[in-house]
């Protein structure tokens, strides 16, 4: 048996779930979670649950130290080893495996043990996607400094999208460049879309290799994906996450001239940058000054699903057209082969307002909810990571085996499940 | 009758086609088409056509003088004013109106009479749009030196997109600054988009207010709009031309916080900048240095067409996908009520293979060429403005009566048509 941290590092949070797993390939089962947030927005507050029971939910833990991702690891394995009855770690050196979720994965097609080296090129993609990056590799160097004793696993949200081809991912721009910065479409949320194609693919009793659906993975950063016998074909995002749709603070695809028309110096470093962290202007204004916080004063989708002022209603009006147009263009992509319509994420889960909408716009393309099934499902089945909520197709054709789903998506989950399918860190 | 000059103005070349129209709401009748070329890539040449018949064919003109708009401009007037056999034209005086085509009309909802007014207003424009609008707007200036008597239209490549609603057309950024900076969707290629219109509403024997269409204007700008009741609804092309496809020198929609990764000081003045023209390295590098031409080496879409290198492969797949990929979403935003798909532009009506790959991609929708057809007909139909290239579709359904057109754009008639439709200028 090993114990398995999966870690999830946001700017104003660090998330840990434990799982422990048997054997190699055997199903990771959930022993703990425990997230450590506003770290940019005090007060710090700690919540953990072990075992399906709340122990501490947000309590204040608020002094300078936590407020750093390294002191929030530090706050989250106290509270792991310190849990008596928590049994499966009594010290740090219980914990056998850490997964560490690194949004920009550059080339790389697969899950990384973190040596040395790629220690070092994990460090340079950094140079891509700063925004994104840094908090995940604070907490790399964080364990590799305390738990020297664990293996640590870098799962890249990008890794995913390793199959679209070069027509797609290719910018039409001059080719030296691309390549020698690293400029093409490399896609985000695969972790997400990883889980998602797996427990569709089961649900629908269908071979992973045989799956056509379109994903939605819709949360505070929101993007949506072609799948093609299992595998990704086109996604929303692009070089980095801001490209595609818009979320809660990211602008999503604008015109590339526009930021250049909102302020003057865009190109300069924002104040935002630290001895680490070079950031423009710019791509400090479009990932964290814009979307639909920026045009209802909210980042809570729920509340803008309510649509009760007209900032609330464009909002939504405005993500519902953007989000049913990438399906339209997916359909296409995909010939029309689309085994399900795929709501996922946070918003994706809950939102279900937005959910009739979107398929409401897509009825010409054979989609339909049932509207009981969608206002109730998810909520019922707490069991089941997918429920299917589509109604009979009007017209009795063709769309009628086209399903819209809700897939409860478990990004830890997934990172777990990584790490048990690696065989080299089950051979002793 | 009155003499109508419609101009169309590039940084490179000034074209000139001249109309006579008998009074109001007549159809203008070209009697000459005059062009300079080469403005920035010497020698400069003139080509003339009178009455359908070659009079001066890639004359080379160059000196000085000509390669700027206005020395252009006035070898155009002297060339329609020494020309015997125009004897509509024996003075500058016999010119009633002049149309301009001007790129960014902001806000403006219709085609305007240029008065001292509106000259500044458009000059304001130029700010938002200075790689596109100011080679215009010298000709504008040298229309009021030259041919004081003559009245000045400018016609608007946004105005046909004032219909776009507000939660298609608004960016998700600080509306704040969007408003007081005027960032928004403003769409473009508008001239064209309603003479296509207007064009497959007579082709169809439609009522104009009953057309549902996606027309592509597809030339080395490109964009594609959704046409529904006879307006646009939505558009590729948004704050500037730089969005959307990507065309011949232009890198179309990439993640915006590409450029910041692709050059230092992106936000500084490009060395392209002029007194009067401000450009920032970003937008030269992603209107002028991007596109097909970054891709393969040439600008001309006939060679790519052929396929015959990796490179122009990879461009011709990657503009055939992203084509797609806005028939896709269009299909969706009209609800899947489309009368015709709708080729337009120099590429849209010349390249064959393209038509063929890209409607052979929409199968699933409905749309289907026919071979023969798709390979002859706009050559053979040298009269007509529209062709149908349209096969049967496969399932003999309802997709049947979805078509695909070709129609011959002629952005220059648009300009004139309008000028003879505003009665203002035919009272006296």
């Amino acid at each position: 048996m090993k114990v398995i941290l999966a870690i999830n590092a946001g700017s104003s949070s660090v998330k840990v779930s434990v799982y422990t797993s048997a054997e190699y390939n055997a199903t990771p089962k959930q022993i703990a979670e425990a997230q450590v947030s506003g770290l940019t927005a005090p007060p710090t507050k700690l919540t953990y649950t072990r075992r399906g029971q709340s122990v501490h939910k947000n309590k204040e833990v608020g002094d300078g130290d936590t407020r750093t991702q390294d002191g929030a690891f530090r706050l989250l394995l106290e509270t792991l080893v310190n849990d008596a009855e928590l049994t499966e770690i009594s010290s740090t050196d219980d914990i056998g495996i850490v997964a560490h979720r690194i949004v920009h994965g550059g080339d790389y097609d697969d899950s990384q043990l973190i040596t040395a080296d790629t220690h070092h090129h994990l460090e340079a993609l950094s140079d891509l996607a700063p925004l994104h990056n840094s908090a995940a590799l604070g907490i790399v160097d964080a364990c590799i400094g305390r738990l020297p004793r664990a293996h640590n696993v870098a799962c890249f949200d990008s890794q995913f999208h390793h199959t679209i081809p070069p027509h797609i991912s290719t910018y039409p721009i001059d080719q030296n460049i691309a390549r020698s910065n690293g400029l093409r479409k490399y896609g985000f949320h695969g972790i997400s879309y990883e889980f998602i194609a797996r427990s569709v693919a089961r649900f629908l009793r269908k071979d992973r290799s045989q799956l056509d659906i379109i994903a939605l993975h819709l949360g505070s950063g929101a993007s949506a994906c072609a799948i093609r016998n299992g595998k990704s074909l086109d996604t929303s995002m692009g070089l980095t996450p801001l490209a595609g749709l818009p979320g809660a603070t990211r602008s999503g695809s604008v015109d590339p001239s526009l930021v250049f028309h909102y302020a003057s110096d865009v190109g300069k470093l924002s104040p935002a940058s630290t001895e680490h962290l070079h950031i423009s202007k710019a791509e400090d204004i479009l990932n964290r000054q814009a979307g639909w916080s920026a045009l209802t004063g909210t980042t809570d989708f729920g509340t803008i699903s309510a649509r009760d002022t007209p900032e609330r209603r464009l909002a939504f009006d405005l993500f519902a057209d953007r989000v049913a147009a990438y399906v339209g263009s997916y359909f296409v992509a995909l010939s029309g082969r689309v085994d399900a319509l795929v709501f996922a994420g946070g918003i994706g889960e809950k939102a279900t307002a937005l959910r009739a909408d979107v398929v409401g716009r897509l009825a010409c393309l054979g989609f339909a909810v049932d509207e009981e099934a969608n206002n109730s499902r998810m909520e019922e089945n707490k069991d089941d990571d997918v429920v299917d909520v589509s109604a009979q197709s009007a017209d009795g054709g063709g769309g009628s085996d086209r399903k819209v789903l809700v897939c409860r998506t478990d990004e830890q989950f997934e990172m777990a499940r990584v790490c048990t399918a690696k065989q080299e860190l089950w051979a002793s």
